[in-house]
Parts: C-alpha cells; structure tokens; sequence
C-alpha cells in the first residue's frame, strides 16, 4: 500500500522532533501502522534557519495554507500553537476533507467545540493527543481505555514547569522566584512564564480532560484558575512538616451539584503517588467507579514526548482513514449528540480541606479567637501548628490544617479572622486534598 | 441502532462483575459506544448457586458450546479461565465468525498465537486487555498509545497478590509465611497460591507485554521466573537500610542481542515511583525511545477493575464491528506479517546489578576473601552493610550492593563464595534494577 501523504504546520521543536521521530523509528512505525506515513510539505515563518531536522525529503514553504490547500496531503500536522492562525487553517483543512492532528491545547480547549462540529459535518477526524500531558496517552486512556466507567474525578500535574519550580522548593529550599528565573535560563519556562505558572496552560488542559471524562462541551470560560506565584518557600516547608507535598494540580469531579473545574496549588498527603511526581513530569490521576483510582506519568513536553503523541495520533487516523466517520472514537469520547449539559460549580459550593497561614501578634488569646471563629463557621481543626517568633519579629507563624468545608464557609470565616487586630495581612490559604 | 448481543461464558466473581457494570453504567456506555450492549445469554457450572449479579435479562446455562455456536451472540466474553475448555471454545467462537474478549492471560499467553492466526484468517477481533494488570489500559497504552516508540524495555508489577505480600513484609515486618496465610484468609490469594507467589501468573502478563511492546510472537517457554518465596523479612530490612524496597518484577528488555524475559525479586531505589506501588496495586513502567519513561497505575484484578477492561475492549469490537479487518488494531500490535524473530536471551546474558546476603564466620580475613573473588570476577561492590552477630550465634550477615554485571559472571563468584570455609549455607542473591 502507498505511503500516507502528510502536510505539517510548523517546524519549531516539535514539528522538528516529529520530523526525527518519523524518520528514526519509520520501520517501527510502519510495522504497526501497516503503511508507511510521509511528510510531503512542511511550513515555517523562518525556512533559512536552521533546526534540529532534515528538510531533504520535503518541501519547505513559508505558506501554510499552501499546504493545507494542497490536494495531495491527506492528514494536516497542526504544531504552530495559539489560537489564530491555527484556528483558521485547522477549519480549512477539514474544509478540504483532510484529517488534523494537533498538539495546540489552547485552540482544542477555546475552539474545539466548533472545530470538533466543524470536523463531524466533514466526515474526518481531528486528533489531539499531544495537547495533554505531551507523550502520556492520557486522552486514549481515558476515551477508550475506561469507557466502562463513570468517571468520578481526575486530578493531574499538567505542567511541567509549574511542577519544576515546585519541586525545586521543596528539595533545595528556594524561593519561587529565584527558581523560575533559573528554569527561564535553562530552557524549561518560557521567556514568558505566565501561561505556565499562572495556570492557564494548565486551564487548556483540564478542560479538555474534563469533556473526554464527563461527556461535556469544552468549557474554558468555567475553570477556576489559580497559579503558584503566592507560595512561598516557608509554606513548602510548614506542608512538608504536616505531612504533605505542595503540588500544582488540575482537578474536575462530577457530583449531582455539577461539575467542578479547578486548578491550584493543592496539599496532598506525602504517601500519594502524584505527590512524589517531580521535576518537568506530569501525572494524571483518574478515578472511575469500576476501576477505582487509575495513574499515568510520563513527560508532559518537550521535542520527542510530545512527538511521541503526534505519531501516535498519526497512526490512529491513519488505521482510521477508510472507517466509516460513524464508527470512529468520537472526539469528546461521548458521542456529539450525547454531551451532558451538567452545570459548572461555583467555587463557593466545593468541598476541600485547608492549609492556612496566619501571622499573629504573640499574645494570648489569639489562638482562641481563631479557632473560636472557625467552629462558628462549621469548619473543624485537623492540625496545628504553632511556631517560635523569629528573633526580634513582633508576629509568630500560626499554621492550621482544617477538615472539608465548603468554599464559602472558609470565605466567611477567613474575612472574619482577617479583621482580628491580632492578626498581621492576609491569610494564606492553600486547599488540600486526600484524592480518595 | 439496536443492541449489540453479547454471550458470556463463566458467572464467577468477574463474570458477574461484568453483568454489574454493563447493568448499572448502561448510559454511560451507551453515549460512549453508540449503541447499547445486550448480554442475551451466559453460562455456568452452577445455574443453582446464588451469585453477585441479576440473571434476569438473558438466559443461563450449562452449556458454553451452546452460547458459542448461537447465532444471535455477535460477540463472546470469556471468562473461564485455564488452558481448556476456553481455547476449544474461543477457537470456535472464531469459527462461527464471533468477535471475542477475554480476561484469560493463561490462554493468550500459552496458545495466542494459534487463537490470533485462526481469527486473522476469519476476520475477527480477539481483545484481551482485562487479561493484564486488570483495569489498567495497559495492553491499549503499549499498542496504540506508544506506536511512535521503541519500546526499549518495561517492567511491572503484574500481580497483586505478591505485591500484597511484599509490601506487608516492608510495612509490618512480617514473615513471608504468615502473610500468605493471611491473604488466603482474607481472600487476596487463592488456596493454592503457586501461579501468584511463584511468578507463574505475573509470567503469562509479561509474555503478552513483551510481545506488544517488542513486535515479537507470544512465547511463553522464554519466560525466566522466580517467585517471591526465598524473599525473607530480614532481606527486606537490610534493603530498606541500602534505600531499597524489593518489589516482584516482570522484566522485559530488547537490546542488540535479543529480548530478556524475566520475573523475579528486585530491589528498586526507594525513591522510584514502582517502588512506592503497595498493596494489591499494581503500576508498569514503560520506556520508548521518544516518550522516555511512563507509567499505569491501578487495581490489577477484582471484579470492578476486570470488569473495567472487559467492557473497554467490548465498546472497541463494537465500534470496530463494520471495519475492515485489516484497518484494525493488530493483535500484537504489529502487523501480523511484521513481527520479529529476535531471539531470548538466555538469564547468563543478563546484565543486573545484585543484592547479596552471606552469613559468615565472625573471624578475620572473610571479607577480604569475598571481594577478592568478586574483584577476580570483575564485580564491583556499590556498598557493604556488616551487621553485629545475634547473640550467641557463631556466624554474621554480610550484605553487599555490586554494580551491574553479567550474571555468568556472578555465577561464577558465588560458587567460589559459596565454597569459602566461612561462608554459611548459599549465599542470598536477589537482582536490584535502577530502571533508568
């Protein structure tokens, strides 16, 4: 059989990676596939610089749309990332009936909805496995490998960075941001950070990972966002003291209420598999009814992992090309006429526990005030822990671990413990969870 | 769409597990798969016996040939177990042009290649992920999830049973001996518990892992294995002293001189993520070449998780129903044509790193005796842990951790060891892997 003719948008890290990956293993890959996959064209703003690949055996053109217009390419690599103008020549290329694999998290994530329904009026698939969690098949596995469960929750380390820095705090002792300014010299954050430690990165992802697991409509505009800007090298330490890891987490979970979308810096007890998942790798944690809790780590970036899933996504579209449209894995995991209309959660109605800090004048009494306040709002003390006053410091470090409360009850109380005069600042909160 | 019919031959614990799930996540599935899943009959030794599912919707009988040669059942479960009657009745469940699932590693290990030719030649599919570390998508990660890769090697913990064992002897201290007897009360282990606590069981997994990962046919005959029972509590303690945990291991290695295949004890760097797996869990870790090292984790067998994977690999055959056979997912992985004759490696090729225990006479010169051979043998020792003598007793233990090497080669310095004067009894040998 005739090779399979592909076009690949963007020959940056990945697309060179993929172009390599291609190259190296095409024996294996072909022994799998059953054909051989050929990258026919390839575009990039900058064809005189040079890059980690070979350009011989394609052409090279400054023009994507060229390639997505090019009769002879079957299957469109999508590798330029952001929303425009990937958003535009994704929808072209299934305009002229090709198949698109893409590693752009942001443009699934805002537009997949009308990419997906773009997609199924068309008949062709548009793969994304390279979106999450880069080489883990986390997107199969869950679409395809727990179709027999109800997905309860999920909870992921889905940025590598994020992930990076926080290790780094808590095994070297450091401060964030002298951590990120060493992670932006070596290469692992960007020159701009804030998509990956602000959370957004990590936003794009969950909410992908929350439609394929609960059968909803892509919802970016719902996820709770939090980055890990505000934590500091004493509260790693306080949580490590307490028993527990300070990790960056995306969390989704579906109850009757609806369906809750967070990402935060998150307590989880040492034990916990994913709180000993360091450096740059990611880990996504799903729990099922049936199968009960589920792991899978590997790296979440970087040239060959996320190539790794392009090629595999390759391969899936590639068995695929002579399917009947209706009999392939449908993109949301849950057939388009099927999606669940489930509400979003506001933050005031989920349940965690809480790490808090407070900086209290050493006095008597203050102790008592605090925890008079939190038994009023109805939330009960796990853990405390009280320290010396640093030499000459007019305040002492009060740290509590609470129960489950809602959001709102902590809300309350947290305004209320803010107006003691005892009380220095803002409190410092930081949510924990059992993932049980 | 009307309901596809499923027969399912075997009504135990899995068995009923699977009616459950299929029974109470019917929607679920259903917006999944696009189309319902009927069970219209099933069949068991004992329709008298009260069982843990509603037989109500289909209909029970002794008779698995019955179910097997209807002509309304589509698709087949199998969930006999053992070599016979499940291959006689997978084979013509083949014959009569059914699709068939099963949970049967024994079966796939020891007779797949026969049952994957026969449903070739009939344009059938045969799935067997619930046969593999129970509901962990592992089989579909490997042989879909990873086609961009090679597989340089894998190694899991494949059997919940020994890992229960082991890990009660780290956490409690306890005797191998004891903690069996407790499994069995408790129900975790069979009454005759060889196929977990020998490696036989954790052999058939590795087997059918090897040979999706690699290209290569099933051959179970190939398979190193060694169980858990030499493994004492003090070993556990000396490793754990080292920054060790010993975990029961299915290996799988390819390299320029042919395919390792083996089961048994290892010790693992405490801070390595499979040595953190306890309990029943179970986790594979698996490396390729462009994703680098990922990991599953999850329930390896009990009802639910099995349950998990058969009806995963039921909504698969259902989607795959109306396709062409040869645009499906190849059993192996590899196109049946493409697959390798790369040789085993017989255990004196195999190159590990070495725990070893020797009781010795509380004189002078002993140790200097054994680093002499071990240095004539080039194996060099990571690190020695000289322990005082019990009181009274006329001999000591010697632990000591060598760097990688051949094991012909720590063959030979353990019979020259062995043959020392002072050296009690064998010397205690257990492989310890770094998995990088």
């Amino acid at each position: 059989m005739s090779s399979v003719k592909v076009g690949l948008l963007g020959l940056g890290t990945v697309g060179a990676g993929t172009v390599n990956l291609l190259e190296r293993n095409n024996d294996e890959i072909a022994r799998r596939a059953g054909r051989g996959i050929e990258i026919i064209a390839a575009s990039t703003r900058h064809p005189e610089r040079p890059r980690g690949c070979s350009t011989e055996g394609f052409r090279v053109t400054r023009d994507p749309f060229e390639i997505v217009d090019d009769p002879e390419t079957e299957i469109i690599i999508e590798l330029i990332g952001g929303y425009e103008p990937a958003r535009e020549l994704v929808l072209r290329a299934i305009d002229n009936g090709k198949h698109v694999v893409t590693a752009n998290k942001a443009l699934i994530a805002k537009h997949g909805n009308e990419i997906f329904e773009h997609a199924r009026s068309k008949g062709v698939a548009v793969a994304f496995e390279a979106a999450v969690a880069g080489g883990i098949p986390i997107i199969k596995s869950i679409r395809e490998g727990l179709t027999g469960n109800r997905i309860e929750w999920l909870a992921g380390i889905i940025n590598g960075t994020a992930n990076y820095i926080l290790s780094e705090m808590f095994y070297a002792g450091r401060e964030f941001g002298e951590v990120l300014a060493e992670a932006q010299r070596l290469g692992y954050a960007e020159a701009d950070p804030t998509f990956d430690v602000e959370g957004v990165d990590a936003a794009h992802k969950l909410t992908i990972l929350a439609s394929i697991a609960f059968g909803i409509p892509l919802q970016y505009g719902n996820v709770h966002v939090e980055g890990i800007g505000h934590v500091t090298r004493e509260d790693v330490a306080y949580a490590e003291q307490l028993g527990y890891r300070i990790k960056h987490l995306g969390i989704a979970r579906q109850s009757e209420d609806g369906i809750e979308l967070r990402v935060h810096p998150t307590l989880l007890p040492e034990r916990q598999l994913l709180a000993n998942v360091d450096g740059v790798m990611n880990a996504v944690m799903v729990m099922g009814d049936a199968v009960g809790p589920t792991l899978y780590y590997g790296a979440g970036a970087g040239a060959a992992p996320t190539a790794s899933a392009v090629v595999a996504d390759l391969v899936d579209v590639v068995r695929a090309l002579n399917v009947d449209p209706e009999h392939r894995v449908p993109h949301l995991a849950f057939q388009s006429t099927a999606l669940s209309d489930a509400p979003a959660m506001p933050m005031a109605s989920v349940e965690t526990a809480y790490y808090l800090r407070l900086e209290v004048a050493d006095q008597p009494g203050v102790l008592a005030d605090i925890t008079r306040i939190l038994g009023n709002s109805g939330i009960s003390i796990e853990a405390i822990l009280q320290k010396e006053p640093a030499p000459g410091a007019d305040h002492v470090p009060v740290i509590l671990l609470t129960h489950r409360v809602f959001e709102r009850q902590m809300d309350e109380a947290q305004a209320q413990m803010e107006a003691l005069d005892a009380v220095q600042g803002r409190v410092t909160r930081i949510r924990s969870e059992q993932l049980q």
